[in-house]
């Protein structure tokens, strides 16, 4: 039910026209938005659970009858399943505009209902593993931790994303139920509030380390950043001579490139090096590669609004297209929104370091060089190959990332990586564009 | 679980110093995005449903054992109610910044933990009501629907967002589990792929016609949209003679203002002015509105994923502050995060007409002319007010926008409506700012 009401309509004229042939979908995003050089294709594995798991509830069935659809429908779509076939890319997978992410044959009413959920899933799951990948390359090695629970949009989205960010190279998430859902090591120390409910800094410090004497991180900059990490340095000294050892220390406000600077000073005069310093408080990929490039003393980064919600993209153009049918090969010309026809696959071309060079996108059972890309993931309906753990799909990704030329992996990545079409498929779509434009 | 750890690394300090006064937290978003004039308070009732549920499952308590939580701090979650009380704006209040939207009062390891859950639901619902209530305003009476779902961010967004956008008066949503689930109106019709799946466009249309032949809408724009318009005229007359009658026509693509004028002209030419013209295609409240200003004959709108989202706005800045503890009121100094001190209240203040001219924050207790903005929701961990229904919150929400002066519902709205602080909360501010100054 989770599905535009077109598609029950739609399904509802294919039913009574008998119009139910066997059609392909492929599923792609449109463009990447600005700065971005790939995206990291996800929810795949969501996308296959749904193929295989869809069905209508009798109070389904109940509400659409109170909608006024036929009962002829209404009792097909009691049996309803979705009976054919996908072909998908790994979850993981970096994938570039225009490239099929998933591709779709079934019967037409199955395969057109199905549109909506998909693209629900996929297109936020990309998104946020998409702009995730680009935070954690932008930090060069310092770690990242995703804080964006209270800004995502609603739980699913907070769950979901929370993920997406651990799959593409994320260390750690504020998000408990994340943790324990997905197995993400979880991360988390304090919040202004704490600092404010005892009468001065230091007692809340004291009391923190007291409770947490190893590993705690302190939130400095409650009332005075400088005069908070001298604080935390007092801590921390006391810390040692009971042995334990403070963590670290957790700027939220301010400058943060002169800010860290000094507490990394405070924190030094005080020989606690080893006191790392974590920065938060709205940044993004662009604000982490400036605070790197001026030379910022930060260790770690706290990213919340921004990577959960992927402002201010925060929609990916991924779309759903008719490609194919029993009368061939379909295209639609509505201006910007062309769309390839035919059954594809994607091949990615590598270099002999292994660094990949484009992608090629053929018409299905061309002979074509280099890796291909969509695997059969479903077929009659079930599920066709096996689910990977969120390890090993993270292991592949970070893998996958390393491939693609570094120009690509900036925070301002140049428009774009190649990705060509065969002959064969340039020359199909002239002769669509022809016989349609002479209708 | 749906909360950030340091709620709970926080709750094992207050445990462990036996540190569980009294504490009030204020729930209020810090600032209107760019041109918005007001907020809508949404997510409330969810907030006040979790409120009154939340606890602890076994398999949580065994979790957070292996994050390392002592024995002490694991008994006390696994009694763990929230027995605070809360006060809240009524669900689909117009608010402005810094005013609370909610406040809670309880002990603190309850009220603290509670915080990542509720700005969840309250920053997002409420966003998604305050951009769809831009957008009816600037549709000035034509009709809204919300097209979203495949670009929410996943699923619960999907669900929330269309009910936020119902809330603030949008007619309908294409996402049928809304329907179902909230009793909104459903609305669509078919996309570009049913007219590729017949051999021309005019027997897509006929197909279509003849399933639903009353009140239908075709989908104009697969290949060119005059010719569709034409096509979907010839459909029209066919239909009136058998006693159908064409619903209306959608553009979904290209320069839409030319477009409608040129459809219209057709279909007026076949005496079918009755046939509505609805658009879509990445719409907003600017775009919308700049097409009506230029005239177009438009007579109702699509609006997906920038309604859905709130792109670029993606969230807002919703925050969870303490305000009051056993020790007295409390501030936060960090710098652009200034937040006002102990229980208040908002007093909403209306002239003659009953237009809203001001609000008035002042210190709990204080007698301020205006109607009192928060009520009590939860007393004693217990539900303290009636849910109202969704039609009850829509029809409040649409009266109260209306009060609103004018000039703030434009779509682009001055900086702001004016909220003022009474002499006693200034005084109380200027207090707490010197105390700590002089710590």
């Amino acid at each position: 039910m989770l599905t535009d009401l077109y598609q029950l309509t739609m399904g509802a004229v294919y039913h009574e026209q008998g119009k139910d042939d066997t059609a392909t979908f492929d599923l792609f995003i449109r463009k990447l938005p600005k700065d971005w050089g790939y995206f990291i294709a996800n929810g795949i594995e969501d996308a296959i659970d749904y193929l295989t798991t869809l069905k209508f509830e009798e109070d389904d069935i109940e509400y659409l009858r109170g909608q006024g659809f036929k009962e002829s429908y209404l009792e097909s779509l009691r049996s309803f399943r979705f009976e054919g076939e996908a072909y998908a890319v790994k979850e993981g997978t970096p994938i570039f505009a225009n490239e099929p992410i998933m591709r779709i044959t079934a019967k037409r009413t199955q395969a057109q209902l199905v549109e909506t959920a998909l693209l629900n899933m996929i297109n936020y799951q990309t998104m946020i593993a998409s702009k995730a990948s680009r935070v954690v390359e932008a930090a060069r090695g310092a770690k990242i931790a995703d804080f964006g629970l209270r800004r995502a949009q609603e739980e699913d989205a907070a769950m979901k994303g929370s993920r997406a960010c651990y799959l593409a190279g994320v260390g750690a998430t504020s998000n408990v139920k994340a943790g324990k859902e997905y197995g993400i090591p979880i991360t988390g120390t304090q919040a202004h509030s704490l600092v404010m409910s005892f009468p001065t800094e230091l007692e809340a410090f004291r009391a923190y380390a007291d409770t947490f004497p190893q590993g705690g991180v302190l939130l400095i900059d409650t009332y005075d950043t400088v005069k908070g990490a001298r604080n935390a340095a007092k801590v921390g000294k006391e810390l040692e001579a009971k042995g334990g050892k403070l963590g670290g220390v957790r700027l939220d406000s301010g400058e943060l490139l002169s800010l860290s600077k000094k507490v990394r000073q405070v924190l030094d005069e005080q020989g606690l090096d080893y006191v790392k310093i974590l920065a938060s408080n709205d940044l993004n990929e662009y604000s982490i590669e400036e605070l790197l490039d001026r030379g910022a003393p930060i260790d770690g980064f706290g990213v919340g609004t921004e990577m959960i919600t992927a402002k201010p993209v925060a929609a990916i153009p991924g779309v759903y297209k008719l490609v194919e049918d029993e009368a061939g090969p379909k295209i639609k010309l509505s201006p910007g929104k062309r769309s390839l026809p035919g059954k594809k696959q994607v091949f990615r071309q590598a270099d002999d370091q292994g660094v990949y060079t484009h992608d090629i996108i053929a018409t299905e059972g061309e002979e074509v060089e280099g890796t291909p890309l969509l695997e059969l993931a479903v077929k009659d309906g079930e599920r066709a190959r096996q689910k990977p753990t969120l390890q090993e799909t993270r292991r592949y990704c970070l893998e996958e990332v390393a491939k693609i030329p570094k120009r690509f992996r900036q925070v301002k990545a140049p428009n774009g990586y190649k990705v060509e079409l065969t002959e064969k498929l340039e020359e199909k779509i002239k002769e669509l564009t022809r016989a349609y434009r002479d209708e």
